[in-house]
C-alpha cells in the first residue's frame, strides 16, 4: 500500500518546502486542489523541480475539457492526474487516453457518487478509483468496511484508494485488509509537528 | 438577457488583450477554468485589472472546498464564481454563503446533472443556474426547447443562464423567449476576426 500526502490551502513556498522534506520519505505527493487553482501550472513546475524520488499527483478535479487539462498537468510533470467521476463519459474517456499517451495514470474522484454512478464508469482498467469524502461534508468514515462493500460491488475495479480523515489506525486497519492501493491524508502529516516522522511512522503503518 | 463571454484555452497575454477589447463591450468577462488552472489567481488579478465596466466571472468549477475557493475568488476580484451541480450540499451552501459575505453571486453550473438532481439543489434562490452542455460530449443543443422544459420542470429557480454551443441564431430566440438573464458565448467571439464587432452584434441581437 501507498501513502499519498496531499499538500492543500498553505502558500507555494510552504508546500515546496513542505515537497522538499516529503520527497523520497513518502510514495506520492499530491498538489493539492488549491494549489492549482492559486498558483497554476507553476506550483506543478515548483514542486515537481523539487520532488526527485516520489512520484507527483495534480489533482486538477477535471470536469471537462478533460484533454487540455490532463495535457497541461502531464506537461507540467505529473505522473498521475485526477479526474472527477461526475465528468461525462467523453471527458473520462479524454482524460484516460491523454494518461496513456503519456504513460501517466488517471486517478477518478468518486467524491458525491452513488454506486449506480459508479457502476457506469467502472471500465477504466488501470486507473485509480479514489473513495472520496468531502472536506465540506465532515462525515465520519468507517474505512474497512466501506471498501469491502466496494469491492463487492465493483469486482472488476482494480486499482482502489481512499481519501478523507485516514488515521494511523484505519491506515493500519486497511494495510491489514490489502484490498487498496494507496491511502490519502493530508492534514494528519502536513499538520503535524515533525512531519519527516510523522510520514515515516505512516510509511511503517501501512507496511505491515 | 445578458452576454458572458468566455475566455479559454488561451495565454495569460491574450486574455488580458482580449478583456480589454471586451470591457464595456459585453455585460460579463468570464475567466475559464483553463485560465484559473493555468495561471492561478494572478489571472483573475490581470484580468481584473483592465476590466472595469464589465462584471468579472471567476469560472472555478468549486466542487469541494467551496468556502476556501470562492473566498479566493472573491478577494482576487470575482463578482460571479462558479461551483459545480454535482457537489455536495454541503459545497453548494459553503459557497453560497460566501457569495453572499461578499455582495457577490455564485452560478451553479449543472454540467452532466439529471432533471432529478438538479431539483435537490433548487433552493439557492439568489443563484444562476447554468444549463451547460460540455465541450467534450459535442451535444448538438436546442436552446430554447431546453429552456421551455427547464422551466417547467423547476418553476422557482429564478434565475437561468446557459452555454455550450450559442450563435446569434440561438442568441436571437432566447432573447425572444425571454427566460434566460444570459448566454455563454466563448470562440464564437473569440476566434472572430474582429472581437468588438462581433461583442457588439451579439449584444444588438440579444437585446431584441
Amino acid at each position: 500500500m501507498k501513502l499519498q500526502v496531499a499538500l492543500d490551502r498553505i502558500s507555494l513556498e510552504e508546500a515546496i518546502n513542505l515537497a522538499l522534506k516529503l520527497d523520497g520519505n513518502v510514495d506520492i505527493i499530491e498538489i493539492g486542489t488549491s494549489l492549482i487553482k492559486d498558483y497554476g501550472n507553476k506550483a506543478i513546475e515548483k514542486i515537481k523541480a523539487v520532488t526527485l524520488k516520489s512520484q507527483l499527483l495534480v489533482d486538477s478535479k477535471t470536469i471537462d475539457e478533460g484533454a487540455y487539462e490532463f495535457k497541461q498537468a502531464f506537461k507540467h510533470g505529473a505522473d498521475i492526474v485526477t479526474v472527477m467521476g461526475a465528468a461525462s463519459v467523453q471527458t473520462l474517456s479524454a482524460c484516460y487516453e491523454v494518461a496513456q499517451q503519456h504513460g501517466g495514470t488517471m486517478m477518478i474522484d468518486l467524491l458525491n457518487l452513488n454506486h449506480e454512478q459508479i457502476a457506469e464508469i467502472d471500465n477504466f482498467s488501470e486507473a485509480i478509483y479514489l473513495l472520496h469524502h468531502s472536506v465540506d461534508t465532515n462525515e465520519t468514515v468507517q474505512a474497512v468496511t466501506e471498501i469491502a462493500e466496494f469491492q463487492k460491488l465493483h469486482e472488476h475495479i482494480e486499482h482502489i484508494a481512499i481519501a478523507g480523515g485516514i488515521d494511523y489506525d484505519t491506515t493500519e486497519e486497511l494495510a491489514l485488509q490489502g484490498v487498496v492501493e494507496a491511502v490519502v491524508v493530508g492534514s494528519k502529516i502536513i499538520k503535524s509537528e515533525n512531519i519527516i516522522e510523522t510520514a515515516k511512522k505512516f510509511m511503517e503503518v501501512l507496511k505491515v
